[in-house]
């Protein structure tokens, strides 16, 4: 039932479907911890039936359900209920991402769950969290990045705000939620006391933009779109090379100078129009087109070459196929095989967390729709095979 | 020397420096864990140079050290080292944001620590961890941001490369290393023993791209700038309106026959061609014509109010001031008032973490660089204020 990790022997029912919350299991379970994903029955998470699918399973669903158990559970019939109940008593967190208030409709609120175990740790996350004047608005990835700022600030000068190229919205928020969790669970140890832990998206969003809002909110200047540079350092930017574009990152004073230094530019560095990163940022278009010169000599390869020999961070802008490729992604194992029942052999994304006692292990493949009905609900509730083959029938399970 | 909270009683000594690192420690500052943010004499945090200033004073420095004490400590000497090791004796847990190797320079690798201290729970953050064949490559933000394949897939598809318009990267990464530490802690809660937690930057990147990994890994297909649409869904796009531009998120079946009534257009709903996700998607360039037809016939407050009002998800795309002026980021606390001893009244970044024991307590202003040497050292090694005088006066702290 568990992989083992850092988080073994804390269970956890995961009601929550798509992606900020099974986004926050997904790396529960890849500490260790033993997540049940409960999945309405005859129809599952809706991320089910998001692309791309492999011999018909989703290659969406597979990724962030990995190491987590699968059984399916109606809420919304009594005796569904009373299950879910029964097994809240075992467990030491629930999560769910349903609008604010469907948990309570179905009688399952926090105050319910509270009474049947007063340890309980409840993890919520919605687009808008579960107070406030927006708390019934849906959220959508899309949303979260719309609402928090961080599309006005995405793109370049003479384009329309941008959205990140993937629900970094979603991830902010499942980030966020299994921090909150985590740190419940810390409280829970020293005082016995659980509690639910409320997470917004679009606050997730805003607290995650914690270097841009200071420009703002103490510095009076609205920041506005101003493409791959930065606001507080330069030359840190992308830069054209012979055979395609790199990113150099110069960010202070000493790396400025050795930077000159490669381009054979030295008397630049001495320069007092740049000697100083405000300044630097000032009078980036001087300096962008010195350096675009120099970067147009080289490959992408042998100007990184030249530039981290000399110590100056650079890096090529690498698409997927190329991460997967990457030398030092593999030898972090950022990618890991999984044999999946239907699916057969998969590549699914490795975990970021590396620790020397217990080092994630993503070994057991996302659960196929009620997979593991029997298994849990035997080992969990005490049911006999009849038993759930009976309340399957029924729709129950 | 704390605030309230999850965390109450966890000791951290925090040596990180700039954004990856400081914006976790800062997480679980905000979460109640006494924070000790130990910077270099006569100099500090680089970041304590970063614009913008108020009477002098940093604004992302204050916005990311608030809650934590500040003393300032020298390890390249003797002297230092053994006060840092005294130190380590009474702590739960040590963070560094250094590049790989320098903290073994200074004699205080984790092997050193854990002799001392064999409960310790050692973070590091680094732009590509601590081993590896790039283990020693310098990692900024956009360093991150590239190598990770981000960028790759952030913007238009007649545009390059596109930067997350905030030090994203970082903030992945300050993510993962407080979701690492948080386990380890239950880990050492559980069992009694520390570790050591490895983040890299390029790493957390790739695990944050949870959703667009399996298109390639999975699927075969590699993704490609698509602006502000979705792969697996549509229409999750921006619309222009009569006085901007808005994004509706209608990713699913149910919340697309809903825009269609909306739009007065329920035709559309039944068309056979739009019936499912993956089929708008390969036709977005036939819906997206047709709603924006629609939106641009209101402002976007007004089209808003109808969109919601029938529960399709939408939202303005606020820029920085929007959002500090919403009145739901307001009634979440997004933004907070706190008073600091140089810069008087400045306005920081709220908690997104909003808890029902243990709501986040954000009262104490940033450190000054060396404020709390006298009460650190005094409290914590019982040294007297002639020996700090002393101590500081030799640069040791």
């Amino acid at each position: 039932m568990k992989t083992k990790g850092a988080l073994e022997g804390i269970r956890i029912l995961d009601l929550s479907r798509v992606l900020a919350g099974p986004f926050c299991t997904m790396m529960l379970a890849d500490l260790g911890a033993e997540v049940i994903k409960i999945e309405i029955p005859g129809k599952g998470d809706d991320s089910r039936s998001f692309g791309p699918f492999v011999n018909g399973e989703s290659g969406y669903y597979m990724n962030v359900n990995r190491n987590k158990a699968g059984v399916t559970l109606n809420l919304k019939k009594p005796e569904g209920r009373e299950l879910f109940l029964k097994m809240v008593e075992k467990a030491d967190i629930v999560v769910e991402n349903y609008r604010p208030g469907v948990m309570e409709k179905l009688g399952l609120g926090y105050d319910v769950l509270k009474e049947t175990n007063p340890k309980i740790i409840y993890g919520a996350v919605s687009g808008f969290g579960h107070y406030g004047p927006y708390t019934q608005r849906p959220g959508y990835d899309v949303i979260g990045q719309a609402s928090c700022g961080l599309m006005s600030v995405t793109g370049w000068p003479d384009g329309g705000p941008t959205r990140v190229g993937t629900a970094m919205a979603d991830s902010l928020a499942g980030y966020s939620l299994a921090i909150g969790i985590l740190a419940a669970l810390q409280y829970r140890s020293s005082t016995g006391v659980g509690q639910k832990v409320d997470i917004g998206m679009m606050d997730a969003g805003i607290a995650s933009m914690q270097i841009i809002y200071p420009i703002y909110t103490m510095g009076g200047r609205l920041p506005e779109r101003i493409g791959n540079r930065y606001e507080s350092n330069y030359p840190t930017d992308t830069f054209e090379t012979k055979d395609g574009m790199m990113v150099i990152g110069a960010a202070n004073d000493k790396l400025w100078a050795k930077l000159c230094e490669v381009m054979g530019k030295p008397e630049l560095a001495a320069d007092k129009r740049y000697d100083s990163n405000p300044k630097r940022v000032e009078h980036y278009m001087e300096i962008r087109p010195v350096i675009q010169e120099w970067t147009r000599n080289y490959t992408t390869k042998d100007a990184m070459e030249l530039l981290l020999e000399h110590g100056v961070p650079a890096s090529p802008i690498n698409d997927l196929a190329q991460v997967t490729e990457d030398p030092h992604a593999r030898a972090r194992e950022m990618f890991v095989h999984v044999k999946h029942p239907v699916a057969g052999d998969t590549v699914l994304n490795g975990s970021q967390f590396k620790m020397t006692e217990t080092d994630p292990l993503i070994e057991r493949p996302a659960p196929l729709l009620g997979q593991h009905n029997e298994e849990v609900y035997g080992e969990l509730l005490g049911l006999s095979a009849g038993q759930i083959a009976q309340l399957e029938e029924q729709g129950i399970m």
